[in-house]
């Protein structure tokens, strides 16, 4: 390779600033492809590169190669004004951050280097890294002639694919990450402290948690209203049935207002559609119609025939099939009961349980083959914005949790017509399922942790709680003594850590710690659980206490996972919490027609009125859905869905930069 | 008075520019009051005056001060630039204009005076004419101490509220005038001109066209459709029913797409409610949290209180009244109809009709009352903008509008349950409701002013016939002569118009005309026309040939109207058609309830499945309508609002102008 990997020798021999990627290469990886990589990852901007830092870890036995990655301080600067990260000035004015401006986002007191946030700088590198995109003459990987690339391709994206690379991951911080926990999983009763939520784990994370605090308090109430309705008679059912509607439709729009306010002191609320393309996103180079930037295009009309032409009937497909394997279980299972009836066999109790574990475990297995499915579709519409792709993501997965999560309870209410039945799914569902995801979640990798684990890496593991402490910390303790022996060793012309420098340790320890796969399995867990409190309320008004007890240990056992137990997840900037929002509301207007069905359905309010007919009991339902419905659009229609003062806010922020543009085409 | 009307001897001196507003005093005005409006309309800025031109009318028998009202070239445009009008620039690109960058705005060939339209000028001269708003100083009004002022108040505006003003009003043009005529109503096939209508009357009138001739078009297909049916068996409306949800919800998210493009050529997109109050808003003067500048400032939240606590209860309480008024009349139509049955009394045949043409009267009273009332409650809401001030009203009248026209027909359908009076009811209505329309819009005022006014202004209704020109075009002419008399004469210190000028005698003429109050009436005939064709389609499916064959005609009647029968409109600036567009959609929505109500009870159905239950009937509706509501809905959020090229386009100014506004902060 021609160009040394870091600039210069003075940069080279400098202290290296805090790891904030690590990459893993395969083991087998060709060292032209290595060198070509690195070439890339340090290269000048002009060449296709990303101008970062890198050291290599010193070689283990049987592990490719590891690098840390890192940028300088003017890098991350540039980078942040590129991304248009926004930062509160000192008039407190939520704006763009620009290098030039930069004393102006300098609080009194406030250095340089806490600007930005370690998830901000992670975001920066990360995105710097993903951002390495092929060039013309990049149409194929050295050393593997097999791989073609195109241009415009993100390479590490594609070389993860082609697992030359193993593993990309951000390290923790561990002196940040301890002072975090004790003000959140491990303060039992205090407010979740948000804001180090987001400057640590990013919005994404933070905007989850902000959900789960605001839906667990606004909880409070159905709870307290299912407690007293236990020593009310059963006659305050039509009560809670109007009550749920008002309440399932202020809480999605007051949420909706929150996020909005969020999403303005985040400063990410101005994220559209035509913003940044993600690392994944595919296209011939071109000028981007908006930014004037080099970046890859790809027509919106194609991503659209992808997804209605291709897509939408595959997933409907999926749906009806797990509709039919779910009639399967029900036909079988009736079948059995019929069976046993019949030769009055006892030894088959057993077998009667058969249906639903194989459902069960149909389910299950359906379910990850249908997630991979959906995400390979979603990516080969090739949206945009990692916004857009998750949100198109989320509804391919959630319109097909929804038949397995559901549809059975549909059917229990309105074919079968078993109430007693459906309070027991329901009770059973609620409890079993939320204490089998808490002990997948937190208790059972802890189990593997310790007693997996102790046997094999007892010695290893020892020395890693004896030290107690990496990262950066280290790195700022470290520093003199580095600075003494600048002699860094260079292997394959890339400068190598030290030997006992902790984030080597630190590096590997964390590589095997599990991956946080994103938000999608919490909200997954919030929305299933949200479903079976709302949409057969009026049978199980009990089921929100239920809720609220398993929200206030998910908090605290989410918060455990995602400190202890996973690698730091990459910080991703949200503006809300995009295909949930809809399927809760969705979920919403379903529970006022289940909650009306059930209501007309009820022996006990048929019982008041014995006069009326069938045909007027089905008539009345209409009636009162149809007003409910009304209601809950108007609800809709009449709460705005950003609060005036950020309405008013973001209003002065365009009419200043729009008095600028009409001054700068004067100058 | 101290001050000067007009600033100086020289402009005073010089040609008066085309009249673009006409103000009429009261006869009984008193002096003082005169000099202080007339001070207040050409004083200067820093006075609270609003610096425009003016000149009176020469003396006449019986009649008040009558003030021709213009500006000079350099106010058009700085109030141009104030306003943020936005104009396409050499470059195509649609932004806000400048003064400073005036040459930026000028295509080839272009001179400075075209590039405000007739429409924007006048715009501009009564923006300025209705914010002189009262000083602290102008608490009450020279010469009438009952009447009392407060700051912020528009002076104007209240002046005609005490009818100290008669008459605020725009001229003609009447070259201008007979060209877009010529391409409009007198064009029987010519598509219309839009952009002209634009330039002449403003964007809420071309708007309005716009609407009617896409509606127009549109209809042709449910048209072709119902004329189809003639020739097919009744078997086919469900699928009417089908087709009709789809093309509801189609036609008006297209609609609202054309909007937007419409919206974004015309500079109107970025309107908010947060923009330049208009001239009745009122409220203590204080500095606008989004501009800076110094405007009246009403909380939002005492908006909200009077909307929902006051003006919500007495809208619905009017509502069920016009309910009961309906019930009422066909209580009254039973009785009279079971009396003649018992007494057999053959001479009550007309009686009969007595309770529907008193419903009829009692309706448009009722209807006169009301519009009375939601305007003032509107007015009383204090809406800060004028897009807002008309989305509110029009939704009060709507609502009311809905009861009066639609609920008999609910009734019939759904009480009385008797398709052939429902069928006759609607062709009834919709023949003979637009015939009326027809002749009271364009007919009776035509034969009025031809037959009533013959007689009596013969003589000087033919000399205007004869003269066949005025307003500008005469201006023009005129030029040369008027520079070699520029003495004009001063009375009360304000100088005279010459008393040949055309003007005077067209000033004259069109105060008499009708005043076009608005697109409401004209929205509001689309609206009905829409509920009559949609909401019970599947009985009366050939309704849409009547539509269209009415919409043609109307396109011209309205042309007509407004070209020649009214007073020229003041421009109004609008990005949509406001509560139009959700009232369309309120119905297209309850056009699915009632066709498949009316699917499920038609005996022609009934009759295809006789095994079904009353009860299985009513749930097969219910399962009808949800499917389609749910795809409705979804058509609602997978069609964007905006067009990709819209989008693209703000997005690409709302970048430019955070660049500018990085780059300004720097510098």
């Amino acid at each position: 390779m021609s160009a040394s990997p870091n600039d210069s020798a003075e940069e080279a021999a400098a202290v290296f600033p805090p790891t904030y990627i690590v990459v893993r290469f395969s083991r087998h990886i060709k060292t032209a492809t290595l060198m070509w990589l690195v070439d890339k990852i340090c290269g000048k901007r002009l060449d296709g590169g990303a101008e970062l830092l890198v050291r290599r870890q010193p070689h283990q036995e049987g592990e490719g190669l590891t690098l840390h990655i890192s940028a300088s301080k003017i890098k991350f600067l540039e980078v942040a004004q590129e991304l248009e990260l926004k930062k509160r000035d000192r008039c407190g004015l939520i704006r763009e951050f620009t290098v030039c401006q930069l004393d102006d986002f300098l609080e009194d007191g406030m250095h340089v280097d806490d600007l930005l946030t370690t998830a901000d700088r992670q975001y920066i590198v990360r995105h710097e890294l993903e951002n390495i995109r092929a060039l013309k003459e990049d149409n194929l990987v050295p050393g593997y002639p097999a791989f073609r690339l195109y241009e415009g391709q993100s390479i590490v994206q594609e070389c993860l694919h082609w697992k030359l690379l193993k593993h990309v991951y951000p390290l923790h911080d561990q002196e940040a990450l301890e002072k975090l926990g004790k003000k959140w999983y491990l303060s039992l009763f205090g407010k979740q402290p948000f804001e180090e939520i987001r400057l640590y784990f990013g919005e994404a994370v933070a905007l989850y948690f902000t959900f789960l605090g605001f839906y667990t308090l606004a909880l409070l109430v159905p709870m307290t209203l299912g407690i007293l309705q236990l020593f009310l008679s059963s006659e305050s059912i039509p009560f809670f049935c109007v009550f749920n509607v008002f309440w399932v439709t202020i809480f999605l729009e007051v949420w909706k207002r929150k996020c909005s306010e969020l999403a303005f002191t985040w400063g990410t609320i101005g994220m559209t559609s035509l913003d940044e393309p993600r690392p994944n996103y595919h296209g011939v180079m071109g000028i981007d119609e908006v930014t004037g930037r080099h970046q890859p295009q790809f027509p919106r009309w194609r991503t659209n025939v992808r997804l209605y032409c291709v897509s939408l009937p595959i997933v409907l497909l999926c749906m009806i099939g797990a509709f039919f394997v779910m009639l399967a279980s029900f036909w079988a299972e009736e079948k059995l009961i019929s069976m046993k009836k019949q030769q009055g066999l006892e030894a088959s109790g057993l077998l009667i349980l058969l249906p639903s574990v194989m459902y069960s475990a149909t389910v299950f297995i359906m379910n990850s083959y249908y997630r991979k499915l959906a995400t390979w579709l979603t990516e080969w519409e090739n949206h945009r914005t990692q916004s857009q792709f998750d949100r198109h993501r989320v509804t391919k997965l959630v319109l097909f949790e929804f038949v397995n999560n559901f549809v059975s309870l549909f059917y229990i209410a309105f074919y079968i017509q078993d109430m007693e039945m459906l309070k027991n799914q329901l009770a059973v569902m609620l409890i079993i399922f939320q204490a089998i995801n808490h002990f997948q979640e937190a208790i059972l990798p802890l189990l593997i942790r310790y007693y997996g684990k102790r046997v094999t890496k007892a010695l290893k593991f020892n020395s890693v709680l004896g030290k107690k402490e990496g990262g950066e910390s280290d790195y700022k303790k470290k520093k003199s003594t580095l600075n003494h022996s600048p002699e860094s060793k260079m292997v394959d012309g890339i400068a190598e850590l030290e030997h006992d420098d902790p984030r080597i340790e630190q590096a590997n320890r964390e590589g095997e710690m599990e991956n946080y796969e994103g938000t999608y399995d919490d909200y997954l867990e919030m929305f299933i659980q949200f479903g079976y409190v709302f949409l057969f309320s009026s049978v199980y008004p009990i089921a929100a206490v239920w809720a609220v007890v398993n929200n206030v240990l998910e908090i605290r056992a989410d918060a455990f996972k995602l400190c202890r137990l996973c690698q730091r997840p990459m910080g991703r900037r949200v503006k809300n919490i995009g295909a949930w929002q809809r399927a809760f509301e969705a979920v919403g207007a379903m529970s006022i027609m289940t909650n009306c069905g059930l209501l007309c359905m009820s022996p006990q309010l048929r019982r008041l009125a014995p006069s009326l007919t069938s045909v007027e009991w089905v008539l009345l339902f209409v009636i009162l859905e149809h007003m409910l419905l009304g209601i809950r659009h108007i609800l809709h229609l009449v709460i705005p869905d950003r609060p005036e003062w950020v309405r008013v806010a973001l209003a002065r922020i365009n009419h200043q930069s729009k008095q600028a543009l009409k001054n700068e085409v004067i100058e």
